[in-house]
């Protein structure tokens, strides 16, 4: 195993965690809070001093594959957290280590469950950090390294699969360096654009900005205690929901588009199951709510909202589905099980996983009907290969057996089904609200620290997609080959 | 496809289940029970009547393959269930016909959930009809007629396949009447054993044939409301439990044992999990419950009861769980996800499919973080081929996907999540005590008329381990080929 690069890559994510911090001490700077200053100074000065600690030199043999990477990335994705956490502690603005330490993973992992009862009397510099770490998380901070060096010829792929979401990653340039750039700009355009439109709204620049970085993450964040809701405005609301849906589909489907390959781009099979199930949830929410709304023009604004939300896995607050009817749990539930497209910044299972699992049903129902028949599935008008299967189906029983558990974990904690399974799926898939004790608000201060900590490694464990975080506690893992 | 052959297998099948129905006409007969022959004579008849519309005469080309074995073991069972209810219904027994299946299906897939309030005031006859429903259930209606017929030579693999449960069909004789023979062998001898030691402890005869069947197909079904507590015996409850655990162990093991072959069956590493599981849950349930039966005496006996009950997916009342610690109801939940051994009589996901499938996440992680070494996972001391792997992935899948959804399902019928989810899980693994609204009674006469369809369905699909039922509602199925 090559130590050396696993140290340097944490390293690496260190100073780049360090780096980021400088951003809302400027912002706390700006707005005059001089006293948190010094926390996020301090802050920074830790990440940093340990990222030096940890080796900021280049080893002389950076050959990693895939055992190095997923190490690196899921020991450095905790170890961001730990740091991420400091400016919170050290500022006083959440007193309990663990309440820090999960808000802090639940920003980075963009599910944007909260520990906080309010939010509007925090700081301004610790809002922006809170936000911005949903805009980290969303689009990976290997991501952001892979845009200033490539760690490896050659092998960086291993590396980015750790952390980019859904069952394959996409090659979209020949070079990661230019491929993490393609993604980020794209990411940083599309965020610049949602907080332009929504300041067109009569939005506080403050409350633009950290909103449109949560949409971006599919964080669930926001710098109000009402959520989204908070701004009384039907136009605030239908731009943040479109964005929301926008940030679900796969980045990929857009460098297509600015290539003007718009054929090929609407031709994802992901895509067009991703909107129909927008299309048809929005219209069993919206009908099933009306009455709540006294209308349907109310009704299908929060139901598409509620959808887009859900199924993109940000989690924004603002709207009362608690009240709405049972048919709508239902969805809702259904919409936090599957997420949004491979390779957008959303979690959940993602829908191409969802396609090819159903599609792997029909096929393996028909090969015991007729075993002697060769029997292929297609995805995207691609064949499936054997090994993509095998690990979908694999990744889809670790997903429910992980789940059980968790849920059977928290009942244990002594609370009731339906808060034990909706909160476990909620942080497992980054969602952030759920039904039950933690309802709309998506608070989960109701939980004790213990559960606290479980979710935070759980919510670890959905960002990366189970296997980096199961690569770094198997202990075969560190035995010598 | 051989269509005639389908209609000669459900034919059989029919014709096997109406000569079933003598056996409790006797009963009724013995007991001076005259108002309910006439209901069997109709049920007898009606089952006959349909057996020879069907057509009783081997068709000149018997070969079937996977896709006819499917179709008419699963075709079979529905019939089996529609026909079964009759006597239920024509004797006025039960007065709902959706309620007459329901507990027919019940019946037959060993689940033991009842729709019934009370079962104390109803005939002998029809008391002894559903504890035979699941004598014949737990073996298989199928396996009875292999006993009688080689429906066609080499290929009836393929149709006990359909019915017997776990990953693979262990042959112990070199023909299937044989096979079927000796199984069928071991399971009388130890109804028969069981019977007379529940005679010796002061338990009347009718109730000790009756339990013995129940417990012999793992069902769940008494003669009495209270359940095993109604005879209010310890002697009576350690025999039911050590027999629970008997019947929930793979009977090829005791035909190796037969064979004095003991070495070899006791190094089976199913059963070695299977015995630490009933160990370890003994002890969680004895200790926690220790204070609610104010003695380790009692609560061992009972957390013993209780988890031979649950993890042989018996569910025999008698136990007052739900007042027991949150601890408890999560050992019994994860025991009524794994239920035990493959070949046994018990349903659940069965332990062999529960080590692999933990043996394949270990594997996989290894493959991700090893790209080039070639792993393989070991069973029972035998490489696990790549079919069996892959189809044990893709049961898994199937099986929490309709877990989930038909949770939601009952959610949406206005249940609370608790009640929705265990009551889909104990349908779905054929347990019969789920928690919740349904409690230990087991009484799924909470759910109304379109939740007890979907229960039922749920309940056959479960029992014949979910492809036969999908492939018989597929409509690719029936496309020409």
């Amino acid at each position: 195993m090559n130590y050396k690069m696993i140290r340097y890559i944490i390293g690496m994510i260190l100073m780049a965690e360090a780096a980021f911090m400088i951003l809302p001490m400027l912002v706390s700077l700006l707005y005059g809070e001089y006293e948190i200053i010094m926390p996020f100074v301090y802050s920074i000065l830790l990440a940093f001093g340990t990222a030096w600690l940890f080796g900021i030199k280049k080893p002389k043999n950076d050959l990693v594959f895939a055992r190095e990477s997923y190490i690196s990335v899921a020991a450095g994705w905790i170890l961001v957290s730990v740091f991420g956490a400091m400016p919170f502690y050290l500022s006083g603005a959440i007193p309990s280590f663990i309440d820090c330490i999960f808000e802090t993973v639940s920003g980075f992992t963009t599910t944007g469950a909260t520990i906080l009862d309010t939010v509007e009397n925090l700081p301004k510099g610790i809002l922006f950090w809170r936000a911005f770490t949903h805009w980290i998380g969303g689009m990976g901070i290997i991501m952001f390294l892979m845009m200033l060096t490539q760690f490896s010829e050659g092998h960086s792929l291993y590396i980015m699969r750790a952390e980019v979401p859904g069952p394959s990653v996409g090659k979209i340039a020949p070079k990661s360096t230019s491929n993490a750039l393609i993604l980020y700009g794209i990411y940083s355009v599309l965020t610049v654009a949602e907080a332009v439109l929504l300041l067109f709204g009569g939005m506080p620049l403050f409350d633009a900005v950290t909103t449109a970085m949560a949409t971006a993450g599919t964080g669930g964040f926001t710098v109000r205690d009402a959520g989204i809701a908070a701004y009384n405005s039907a136009y605030v609301e239908w731009i943040v929901a479109i964005f929301m849906v926008i940030f679900a589909v796969n980045f990929n489907l857009y460098y297509l588009m600015i290539l003007k390959r718009f054929r090929l781009a609407f031709k994802s099979e992901e895509l067009r199951v991703f909107l129909a199930i927008v299309a048809v949830s929005t219209v069993v929410m919206g009908i099933s709510s009306a009455n709540y709304y006294g209308g349907f023009d109310v009704s299908v604004r929060k139901a598409f909202f509620q959808t887009a939300s859900i199924i993109s896995t940000t989690g924004f607050g603002g709207v009362e589905y608690m009240n709405w009817d049972s048919i709508c749990h239902a969805v809702i539930l259904l919409l936090m099980f599957t997420g949004a497209c491979a390779g957008s910044t959303a979690g959940g299972i993602k829908l191409s996983r969802v396609i090819m699992t159903l599609k792997m049903f029909r096929k393996e129902a028909n090969r015991l009907a007729h075993p002697h028949e060769i029997t292929t599935i297609k995805f995207e008008g691609k064949f499936v290969d054997k090994e993509t299967r095998s690990f979908i189906m694999v990744y889809m029983s670790a997903f429910f057996v992980i789940l059980a558990v968790s849920s059977i974990f928290v009942m244990l904690m002594g609370h009731d089904y339906e808060t034990a399974f909706s909160a476990s799926l909620s942080a497992f898939n980054n969602v952030g609200q759920a039904l039950g004790e933690v309802g709309h608000s998506g608070n989960f201060n109701v939980f004790n620290g213990a559960t606290k900590l479980f979710m935070s490694l759980l919510m670890l464990t959905g960002r990366l997609e189970i296997f980096p975080m199961l690569i770094l506690f198997m202990p075969s893992t560190w035995r010598k080959h």
